[in-house]
């Protein structure tokens, strides 16, 4: 896949398309649906503002083609016994376009054109920004480095960053009371974790209103950093109205939390935007929802072009999935996933990928040899509160996996010196 | 489909599903998944506790069965030859589990569901929310007889309910100065338009900035309404980010104007909702991007809980596509969305449905036919930009066709009687 960089003043963009049309003569229709835009020539659309604004075929490669379309809806073809040709193409626009509009860039990324009745296949699959666009964004502000800052605190991060952050999501999902929540925020204290954070399904529900979780589980963590010197990070799910939102973030700060969870899908990017900006808390991004986007792999978005959308909201943390996940996604799709997000990129601050999804120990040593990275927020939540021996024993059992996996043992060399990690194996590895 | 009323304390939701397990068991994943939530039995979870959250299957409908998974990743087979079922099936949630969240019913109902790998295909179809529930929603203030009244009076508006609202596009989409736009307005007004838009790629470009774009436009307008009494609608495309949306909402209001166009699915449901709860202009939604979320018919959601979605947000315009449109969607999926918006729901207020795409008078007869409602925002873009004697021609074309339509006229009656109609027969009923 060839991913161009954007020149001076334009914007770039990969799609993954599939048309039964020649491929130029199908990205021509793109490119005219996404700038001037309409079924017909028009008066006014003069050979200048053509120049000027018309949408560019930057580059194709023409790929495979087949038999049996995508998807439904292709209208464009008369032919009995039609071939639908797959292509990568890049498209351009001038920024003069859209302006520094988040919502108009995504409106033209991402807009009408997986609409189109030329074409049984589209999804965005890349995009860049030239600098000058870019920078009117501020990017995540504590991505990876601030992360571990905000946890060990500035002196002490550099020591713990031969690591990754270990963390959980507080389970079962919904359903249990702020102090039974703080309850097992202690316990996941006292065993060292790094991070907890609530499910995407638990915000401000009767039961476990959000003031009371806040103020009970920031008891706790407060109590545990005047202790030990280690805040761990819990981040609470604010996911609401805006009005909601901002009041949620606003007594986060007062309690003394340091993070912030949103749903990104199910807020919008504006709202997302609008949090990040604040820039006082982390803000933890939950994808819930994608894979109506991208388990299809010729609709909808790429992990890589989605990424960089976060990138501009100003997410510091985004879930990837996990190798061997309880979900559809391939490892190598994960891989990719984690990669992604190390790679420099707008304001050059990588965001930190969230592994998840029926994770627990056994999955460190294939994660660790597969991304080579230790910058990741590896959670586990049922691998860890359905440990035999507890929650306690669940969090030690990761860290020994993932200590040993660093160090380049293997899952049995683990096994054999670690108890935590074995009883593990035992429950979690027949699976 | 079934489409099951919520009962007094339940959220109820619809799914296409497509799986190779027992349909009862994969309905019980789903339910698990999107309630308690983790891929182990949890020492929390007592029975109390399930009783109270777990999502419940409230009613199976099997479907035919295919041998080609729709999507890919579906792991839960071990059969060399699986066969995929397909079903509808009814999920329902307390109304304890959320709260009045919009972002956590959205993360309930399409939350990490899309990723479960026992599905080869997952399509949210429909969902009701108690009374309780949904009427801590506002709801769409104008709709179908506020837009009416604010182009008509209030007095008036009832004299003009027996025909569609006609509506265009300003087009060429980009490139146009704003004292250019003013010009066009200028002839759509002399020409008895009542509805005009920006394209969704046209916000605040350097070439054309929001508020003098807007300042020119309304001059137009207002000047047009003193004389005429009529007041024509612009929705002045506005999504941004939150504070850029507010401000020019606010401009809008200074100005005299009556509407503004949100891209929904560019901004998202947070802030669309933000603004829609200020209610002082019309929203006029842009649903741009539904093709990715909508055109697997196995995938994504269909129409019908989208515009749910939409009158939780408070939309009060929502697009529909239009018959023999240029894009993907079939006329029969068409029609089910103009229906479903006429529908009563939540707080009863219709939705006003808005037709486009490849528009101009020649849909009229069959829109009307397979709808038997006027109750449409019915634009056309090219259709009257390029009619072969100008805009105001095209204008009274479909103006000449709604006629027509209505009186149950033919195509071909009405080609007989009105120029403007024959000429635009003549010019794009060849295509």
């Amino acid at each position: 896949m060839k991913y161009l960089k954007a020149p001076l003043d334009r914007i770039v963009a990969t799609y993954l398309i599939e048309t039964p049309l020649p491929i130029d003569q199908a990205a021509a229709v793109l490119a005219g649906e996404q700038s001037s835009g309409t079924f017909v020539a028009l008066p006014g659309e003069t050979d200048e503002l053509k120049h000027q604004f018309a949408a560019r075929v930057e580059h194709i490669n023409e790929l495979e083609a087949v038999d049996i379309p995508s998807l439904p809806g292709c209208r464009s073809t008369k032919n009995a016994n039609p071939v639908f040709r797959r292509a990568e193409i890049c498209i351009s626009w001038s920024t003069a376009n859209m302006g520094r509009n988040l919502a108009t860039l995504i409106s033209t990324l991402q807009g009408n054109l997986y609409e189109l009745s030329q074409f049984s296949g589209m999804r965005l699959v890349d995009f860049d920004l030239p600098h000058e666009f870019s920078r009117h964004f501020n990017g995540p502000k504590y991505g990876v480095a601030g992360t571990r800052a905000k946890i060990f605190g500035t002196g002490d991060s550099e020591q713990h960053a031969n690591r990754p952050l270990i963390g959980t999501i507080i389970k079962p999902s919904i359903g249990l009371l702020p102090d039974q929540t703080a309850e097992m925020v202690r316990v996941f204290c006292d065993a060292d974790i790094d991070f907890i954070k609530d499910d995407e399904l638990m915000c401000n529900p009767p039961h476990s209103p959000f003031e009371q979780r806040l103020s009970a589980v920031m008891r706790v963590i407060n109590q545990h950093a005047d202790k030990t010197g280690k805040k761990v990070m819990y981040a609470f799910n604010i996911s609401a109205e805006i009005d909601d939102m901002q009041r949620h973030y606003d007594l986060i700060l007062k309690h003394n939390g340091t993070s912030a969870m949103i749903s990104i899908n199910s807020i919008g990017i504006a709202a997302a935007k609008k949090i990040c900006d604040h820039g006082q808390l982390v803000i933890h991004g939950h994808r819930n929802g994608f894979g109506m986007l991208n388990r299809h792999p010729l609709l909808g978005i790429d992990f890589r072009a989605y990424q960089k959308m976060q990138r501009l909201v100003g997410i510091d943390q985004l879930h990837v999935n996990g190798i061997a996940n309880k979900f559809w996604e391939p490892d190598d799709s994960v891989v990719r996933s984690i990669k992604a997000c190390a790679e420099s990129y707008g304001n050059g601050q990588p965001i930190l990928p969230v592994i998840s999804s029926g994770q627990w120990g056994g999955q460190a040593f294939e994660t660790y040899r597969l991304t080579q990275t230790v910058d990741l927020l590896y959670l586990a939540g049922g691998g860890i509160a359905a440990h035999p021996d507890g929650p306690a024993a669940g969090v030690k059992g990761i860290r020994q996996a993932w200590a040993g996996a660093v160090a380049g043992l293997s899952s049995e060399q683990v096994m054999a010196e670690s108890s935590e990690y074995r009883r593990a194996v035992e429950k979690f590895g027949k699976r």
